[in-house]
C-alpha cells in the first residue's frame, strides 16, 4: 500500500517533521516486535497529544487505511505488526506522568510511559501499580493495559483490569471518549475502560490512563522450595493458594528449565525436579505466621528443601535460577514458541504432567515455568532445526486442547494478537466471538484499528 | 400493550403454569420496587433454566416485547419496573449454588441465589464473596452484578468488577454467550464479564455467575470516631485513606443522621457534629498495629473521641446508630431521595460542606452518611410535603452538579435506573454516551431488554 498524498500531507502538518517518518529505516524498525514477525508499516508518527490522535484516526478512516498503535513492541504475540500496512502510532515520545495523588491512591499518566519509570516515581510516596510484567523496564502503560499484561505479583494485587480506575481514549469512528472514574468505585454506565483493557489496540487509542495505586507493604519476605518432580510442586501450589495467606508472587519452574538455568546461571541453581519461588508480603511483625503458613502449606507429599532467605543477598541468590532463565533459553531456540496458558490452579498437577506427555510425544523440548499462583504457566517450546519446529507446532495445538480440557483459557497475561487468533474459536463459544466481533464494530465499524489481530 | 397470543403460548409451554403468569395479582406485584416507582408488566415468568431465558428472548424479540431482568427488587432506581410493559422475567426461583470450588477460589452460583445465602454457604469453607449490600438476605447476586452493588467492605476487597471471574449469559439477540474464565487471570478477547456487570439488564439476561472468593480474615477491630463538625471528619476520612492500612469499613454519618438515630435508636447513639465507624481485619497479630495506624490517622483536628471495641457486644453496641438509620429514615419522609454520589477522597470535606450549603441554600432536610472510603456518599433527600418535594428536586440537581465539579460521579453502587439517566450527560461525555448507545445496540439490537433505563 501506498499512503494517499492528501494523508501524508496531514500526517505531516499533524507531527511535523520530526513527529511523522516515511523513511525506510524507520519503517523498518517498526516493523517487529517481541514475536519477531514483521510487516513493513507505510508511515511511523510519533503522538504527542491527544488531538493529534483524533486528527489521525479521522484521516486514516478517511481513507481506511490501518491504524497499528505501539508502545514500545514487547509483546510476543505479534499485536503491533503492521500486517496490512498502514500507519504505525508510537505512544513513545508521549510519556508524561501527569498527576500523581497519594490522597485518592491514583495516578495520571499518558500511556507512553514505562511501567519501570513509573514504579520508581510512585516509591517516595509508598505506592505501586501492581501490573508488573519482567519487561517492566522496556515495556508501557499503554501496552500493559492493551495486553492486560501481568506478572508475579497479579497473584495477590490483581492484573490491569483491578488497578485501572479510568481513561481517555480515541475509538476507530474518530470519536474521542473519557471513561471510568476518579473515584474507587462507580455504577455509572457501562464498563468501557475494562472493555479497552484487553483488547490490543483494536478498538480505540488510549491516550491517557487513570491507575489505581497500592500502598507498598513494608516488608517482604522470599522462600525457595524444590520438589521431587513438577506433579509434587503443582500440587503444593494448590495447597498454598487454598489456604488464607495469599503470597505475593508463586513461581513455578519446572526441571528442564532448573537444568537450563544452572547450565547458564551456576551453581547457586538446585537441581531438582521442580522449584516454588514463593514471596509474602505485609506489615513486618506479621511475615513470620505468614511465612509459617505459606511453609505449612508448602511442605508435603515430594518436598525436598524449604529455604527462607535471612538477607537481601539470599534472596538474591534465591531468585537467580528464575532471572537466567530468559538468556538460557534464547541460546537454544531463537525461535522458541511462548505461550502463556492458564488453568484453574488445582489442574495445576495435571497440566504440567500432560505437557510432559505432550513434549515427550511429539519429542520437542518444552520449559515450563511462571506465575502458578494463577494458574498461568508460560509453556516455552523449544524447537532448535526445522524439522523440530514442525512438530512443536502440532504440540502446541495439543497444549492448547489439554488446557481448554482443564477449563484453562489460551493466555494468562501476554495476548492473543496475530499469533494466537486461530485458536480463539478453541477457546471461546461462536455466540461469545459474534458479540466480540459486534463490539468491535461499535467501536471500529471500518475495521482500521489494528486489523489482523485477536479476532478470528 | 397486550401480548400477541402466539407469544402467550410461547410463554405458557416454556415455564409451564406455575411459571408464568398474566394475573392481575402477579403483575401488581413486579410492577414496582424499592424506588416505589411503578408499572404494570403485561407477564411475569419465573426461570430456572439458561435453555428458558435464551427461548425467552427469541420469542420476545421476533414480536419486539420488552423483557425485564429482575432478581428481588430491591434496587433503589427503577431499574426493575417495566416502564414499556412486556414480560417480567425473575430469576427468584433460578437460585442453586452449583458449585463452591475453595482450591480455586471460586463459586458458581445461578443468579438468583440471595447475597446472604451465598455468604452463609461459603462461611464454612474460610471464604467470602466482598460484594455486602447492606440489603444482603434480601438481594440477589444477579442484581448485584447488574448494579455492581457494594458495601462497606468494598473500600479494602472491591465490588463486583473486582470479585466476578466469568459470566454465562444470553443477549437480547437471543444468542446464548459464555464469557471470562474459571481462572483468577486471563487476557484472550474482549472483557464481556465487566461489561455486563453493572449494565442493569440492559445488555444481556445473566444465567449463571462464577464468583471469585476471598478467604475470610481471621480477626476484626471496630472503632467509632466523633467529630466536633463533618469537615472534621472528612478531612480524617482523607488521611485514614493516605496511609498503607486500608481498612474494611470506613463508614461517615453525619450530626442530621445521627440526631435521626438517636431518637428512634436510643441513647447508645452518641451526638456528635459526625461519626465515623472503622473497621481493620486480617491475622489477629496484626491488629494492634493496624488499630493503631488507624487510630494515628484518625485523630487530629475536630476529634472528639474514639472507641476500640474490646467485645463483640461493644462492636454491636457502636454499630447501633448506622443499624438505627434507615428505619428512622422511613419515618420521616417516606418519599426519601436516596442517592449515593461519590467523589475522590480527598474532595470529600468539600462534598459534606457544599451539602450543608445546598440544604440551607434550598430549605430541605439532608441525611448523609455512607461508605466515605471510596467517597461513595448516600446523600438523603428527605422532603416532608409536596412543596419540599419540589424543592428537593432542585437541590438534587445542585448536588449532582456540584459533585461532577469535585471530579466525582453519579453513583457509586445504586446505579442508574429510570431515575438518574436524565443526569448522565452530566457526568458523561456526548463522545462516551455514544459509544454506550454502540454497545447497547450491538448486544440488544431491537431495543428490547429493560427498555427506559440507565441511557438518557
Ligand atoms: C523480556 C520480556 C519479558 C516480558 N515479561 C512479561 C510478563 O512478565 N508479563 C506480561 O504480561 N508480559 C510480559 N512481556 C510482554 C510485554 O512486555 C507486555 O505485553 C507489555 O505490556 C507490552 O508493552 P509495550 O509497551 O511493549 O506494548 P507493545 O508491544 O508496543 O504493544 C502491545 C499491544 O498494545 C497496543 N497498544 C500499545 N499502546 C497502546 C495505546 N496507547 N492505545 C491502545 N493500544 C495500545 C498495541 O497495539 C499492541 O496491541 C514480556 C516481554 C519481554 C520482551
Ligand atoms: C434496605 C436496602 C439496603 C440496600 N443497601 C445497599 C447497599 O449497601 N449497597 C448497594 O449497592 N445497594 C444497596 N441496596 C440496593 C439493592 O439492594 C441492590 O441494588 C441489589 O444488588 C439489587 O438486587 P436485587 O436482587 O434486588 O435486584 P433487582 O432490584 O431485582 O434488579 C436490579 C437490576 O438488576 C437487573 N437484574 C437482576 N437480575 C438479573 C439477571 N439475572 N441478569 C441481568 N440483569 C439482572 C435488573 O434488571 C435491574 O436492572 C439496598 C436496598 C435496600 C432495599
Amino acid at each position: 500500500m501506498t499512503l494517499p498524498n492528501h494523508l501524508l500531507g496531514t500526517l505531516h502538518s499533524l507531527f511535523g517533521e520530526s513527529g511523522c517518518s516515511t523513511r525506510e529505516a524507520e519503517r523498518l524498525a517498526y516493523a517487529y516486535d517481541n514475536s519477531r514477525r514483521n510487516a513493513l508499516p507505510d508511515a511511523v508518527v510519533f503522538a504527542r497529544e491527544h488531538t493529534q490522535i483524533e486528527a489521525l484516526i479521522r484521516a486514516c478512516r478517511e481513507h481506511r487505511v490501518p491504524m497499528i498503535a505501539r508502545g514500545r513492541g514487547t509483546n510476543t504475540t505479534g499485536a503491533t505488526v503492521p500486517v496490512e500496512g498502514g500507519v504505525v502510532v508510537s505512544f513513545e515520545r508521549m510519556n508524561r506522568i501527569l498527576r500523581i495523588d497519594p490522597d485518592n491512591r491514583l495516578a495520571v499518566v499518558e500511556p507512553g510511559v514505562l511501567n519501570g519509570d513509573l514504579q520508581r516515581a510512585l516509591a517516595p510516596h509508598g505506592f505501586f501499580w501492581p501490573p508488573d510484567p519482567t519487561s517492566s523496564p522496556w515495556c508501557s502503560i499503554g501496552g500493559n493495559l492493551a495486553c492486560n499484561s501481568a506478572g508475579p505479583r497479579t497473584v495477590k494485587y490483581g492484573s490491569p483490569r483491578e488497578n485501572t480506575l479510568g481513561l481517555h481514549a480515541v475509538a476507530g469512528t474518530g470519536q474521542s471518549f473519557r471513561c471510568g472514574t476518579y473515584t474507587s468505585k462507580g455504577a455509572t454506565g457501562y464498563d468501557l475502560t475494562r472493555l479497552l483493557i484487553g483488547s490490543e489496540g483494536t478498538l480505540a487509542l488510549i491516550t491517557e490512563a487513570t491507575l489505581k495505586l497500592t500502598p507498598k507493604p513494608s516488608g517482604l519476605r522470599t522462600l525457595r522450595a524444590t520438589y521431587r518432580d513438577v506433579s509434587s510442586a503443582a500440587h503444593a501450589v494448590a495447597r498454598i493458594m487454598a489456604q488464607p495467606v495469599t503470597p505475593c508472587a508463586l513461581e513455578f519452574i519446572d526441571d528442564v528449565a532448573l537444568k537450563l538455568a544452572r547450565d547458564h546461571g551456576g551453581d547457586d541453581v538446585p537441581l531438582a525436579g521442580a522449584m516454588l519461588m514463593i514471596e509474602v508480603d505485609g506489615e513486618p511483625a506479621t511475615l513470620p505466621s505468614a511465612v509459617e503458613a505459606v511453609s505449612r502449606a508448602a511442605r508435603g507429599e515430594g518436598l525436598e528443601t524449604l529455604h527462607v532467605a535471612q538477607t537481601a543477598e539470599e534472596t538474591q541468590a534465591l531468585w537467580s535460577a528464575r532471572k537466567a532463565l530468559s538468556p538460557a533459553q534464547r541460546t537454544i531456540s531463537p525461535n522458541k514458541i511462548n505461550e502463556d496458558v492458564v488453568v484453574p490452579v488445582s489442574r495445576l498437577p495435571e497440566l504440567v504432567n500432560g505437557i510432559g506427555e505432550l513434549s515427550r510425544k511429539h519429542n520437542v523440548l518444552i520449559v515450563t515455568f511462571g506465575h502458578a499462583g494463577n494458574g498461568n504457566l508460560h509453556v516455552n517450546l523449544l524447537p532448535r532445526d526445522d524439522a523440530e519446529r514442525q512438530r512443536a507446532h502440532a504440540c502446541l495445538a495439543d497444549v492448547f486442547a489439554l488446557v481448554i480440557a482443564l477449563q484453562g483459557t489460551l493466555s494468562g497475561e501476554h495476548g492473543i494478537g496475530m499469533v494466537k487468533r486461530s485458536f480463539m474459536p478453541l477457546a471461546l463459544e461462536a455466540g461469545t466471538l459474534d458479540l466480540m466481533r459486534s463490539v468491535k464494530h461499535a467501536f471500529d465499524p471500518d475495521g482500521i484499528l489494528n486489523p489482523g489481530k485477536l479476532l478470528p
